[in-house]
């Protein structure tokens, strides 16, 4: 036999037991989303490359997959691009057309070209496949699908705080424990301000996110690393370990920045974000932790992050404000916020606790068994029937020897099986055999549909 | 401001309106299709092009989107395939992946990859889309979804028989009239067979397919063209007009086709399954249809098709049998058979029609006016009620002008809007407004739950 197919690394498979899950993490989400009013859209796979290249700094450039030009995609292109040139700028030469790498920037391009049929505030929501080149590795692949939610057109805070609730509400039907850490970048900021190291602001806060990884000595030793000097590091140290309740850090923060404008400014929208929170009797516990310091590059506000309490996981939800968002297409001017739920690790999360229904895996209710031509006929109108009220059921195509049909019922996981021989035909009946206790009764088609009704 | 993005011709956004509706095909068809035991899998958009080309013809390969390899895509290309070689060749050394272009291939590769852990007969589908590098016009584009259902590792017929049931009970819920066409690969080699061409059957087939588009004479003229003699023609001209009821047609070519046993045997299969059909009462008429020449590079028993009756557009829903799917990839003697609907045609029918269900649109139910900070709070924990009674809203999220949120609320099609001030606050209680009517009134937020349910 030809060597087994194979997929391309870092992509994947999801046989019926995955999809169902799968799809139970997309409904939940889409259930909850469309309960807050957002409104779903859908982009396409390929967007020009001019719309991709230069939105994810010049490592996403590198993973962005690129879709070769059709046809003679050779003409044209100037030797000295194909001999002397970097892969990069051939591969501008050679392709037209990427595949999208997250919903943000697609979503973004989506507001500035259709902005004359939108209304605002405009809350979207979006569940689609992205795809990175990144080196795969275990639960980082290279088609993963994210669940967006943002809302653009409105610089309210209560955005920030829905979002937030909607977070709280999926991973409490999901019944994963969670605990919601929020920051905003103006206090980052403020703080950079405060020691006199503004321009050094990503360095400082790339080097504080790292403490869960790298501990206090390993921050300091980045912090040094990237120019600061000690008395900076000092300063920054009281903040880094800060701790106590959402107020106690708030109180402390405000005393510590009280002469720095944005600062105060990003301490006043938290103040009013948990405030608003505090009254909706959240699952989930929220905290301010000003190590969290995602995505610097766009969001502008507040900054959101989703750990799990009961599994060792990274963060399995993040998002944030990005002022400004459609600016890269030209259109100034609208705030947006938005929340990404990953997808994959929150599958990854309800395997590890064992937290999926139990009825997410069957997909056919009745087997009938197929003792031949006549009985086959007998029994296919039967099938309709029970379908036409609501239970999945499927008629076993050949007239194999029950032994083989019976298997096929356990390793399908089917519970009931119907059995129509001569005697049962005689009588316009079947007999149902429950798979589990393997009790077996004759029954009629309507006994039979009220006996295996699943809530009933 | 700078130019407008767009989007890659042949490809589509959907907004709102169209993602609600295509979603609503979509799991329309999936409710059948689970009904019946069919499971869901789903595959990576990027397969190895070892497992693409060669699959589709010449043209399919060339309309297959390859994605160039990341990294240094040049190095190690022969100089020769740079300057002298086709694009086909050079392409093979620049890009080892394409988007899927169908949902047969990818799953007879899954078939293959995944057999140990399968019990067959499986009943498989897939709602994905796929991709395709044709010339983007008028209802065809380069990225479309396609919904296909297939059993695999049975030579039944039931499993035919099963398929067009299925068919007929989607477009009977979609409330689409439609005819379903049948034929056989067998009685057109019967056929070819008879009138000693079979080595032309291929062309006969497809000059007999253009009935529709091109009359009798163009089809006769097709077939000289294609080097069949006048005697031929002349026999092949009461098979091409053949008409009458399925049975009558049966029977005639059963006369025709008395010595030519592979045409009997396809005569016997449309038979079985034309019977089999008529005891299961279909909505839709099912026609023996001997033009119907469809795929026949792949198909080798029946063969589907579907029309809308009431609408002027091409095949909504094809399929058929193709012995040996997964021989392509080594493993042999497996049989399938399967039917691929046409999510975009069927949209177009729907929209044509104007068969929508009127519910699909909004996505909110209720909104509440946002007054200010203290309104807003005391409006929040009530729409977390409304959400938690299972009804859809949404807080303005700005206190804007009063016509500025009902402009929203009527732009965006929600029925009702909750307005709360002082008054309300200081009897716990809101003003329920309906829209369409103009009405107003004063409730508690469980009379406004009651009020508002969508059925109820």
């Amino acid at each position: 036999m030809a060597q087994k197919p194979s997929i391309p690394k870092g992509t994947r498979d999801f046989g019926p037991q995955e999809t169902a899950r799968r799809n139970y993490i997309f409904q939940t989400i889409r259930e909850v989303f469309a309960s807050y009013g957002y409104q779903q859209i859908e982009t396409p796979a390929m967007e020009n490359l001019s719309t991709l290249m230069g939105k994810y700094g010049e490592e996403g450039d590198q993973l962005l997959f690129k879709i070769l030009n059709s046809g003679d995609f050779m003409r044209g292109v100037p030797e000295a691009d194909l001999r002397q040139g970097s892969p990069t700028r051939l591969a501008a030469r050679l392709c037209e057309k990427g595949l999208r790498y997250d919903l943000t920037v697609p979503f973004a391009r989506y507001v500035v070209q259709h902005r004359d049929e939108l209304t605002l505030p405009f809350r979207r929501y979006q569940i689609q496949p992205v795809w990175r080149a990144d080196r795969p590795q275990k639960g980082r692949y290279r088609e993963f699908c994210q669940c967006d939610a943002d809302v653009v057109g409105s610089d309210s805070l209560l955005c920030e705080a829905e979002l937030l609730q909607m977070v709280d509400t999926v991973f409490s039907r999901f019944g994963i424990r969670v605990r919601i850490k929020v920051n905003n970048r103006k206090i980052l900021s403020g703080l950079a301000e405060l020691i006199g190291e503004s321009d050094k602001i990503v360095d400082i806060t790339v080097a504080i996110d790292k403490l869960d990884k790298i501990g206090l000595d390993g921050v300091n030793a980045e912090l040094r690393q990237s120019g600061l000097g000690e008395e900076s590091i000092a300063l920054l140290q009281p903040i880094i370990n800060l701790s106590g309740t959402n107020e106690e850090k708030l109180a402390t923060m405000r005393r510590t920045l009280a002469d720095v404008p944005v600062g105060l400014k990003g301490l006043d929208e938290v103040d009013f974000v948990l405030g608003t929170l505090q009254g909706l009797e959240l699952r989930g516990e929220v905290e301010l932790d000003l190590t969290l310091a995602r995505g610097l590059n766009y969001y502008t506000g507040c900054i959101f992050e989703v750990k799990a309490l009961d599994v060792e996981i990274g963060s399995i939800t993040g998002g944030g404000r990005y002022d400004n968002l459609t600016g890269i297409f030209g259109l100034e001017g609208l705030s947006g916020v938005g929340i990404s739920f990953g997808a994959d690790r929150i599958y990854d999360v309800l395997e590890g606790l064992n937290l999926y229904p139990d009825d997410l895996t069957t997909s056919t209710r009745l087997l009938f068994v197929n003792f031949g031509a006549a009985e086959a006929a007998y029994c296919l109108p039967l099938a309709a029937r029970v379908r036409a009220a609501g239970i999945s059921c499927e008629l076993y195509p050949d007239s194999a020897k029950m032994k083989k049909q019976m298997q096929y019922a356990n390793q399908r996981g089917i519970p009931y099986v119907a059995i129509a021989g001569e005697t049962e035909m005689a009588q316009g009946k079947v007999t149902l055999k429950d798979m589990a206790t393997g009790q077996q009764r004759l029954l009629s088609v309507s006994e039979l549909i009220s006996s295996i009704q699943p809530h009933g």
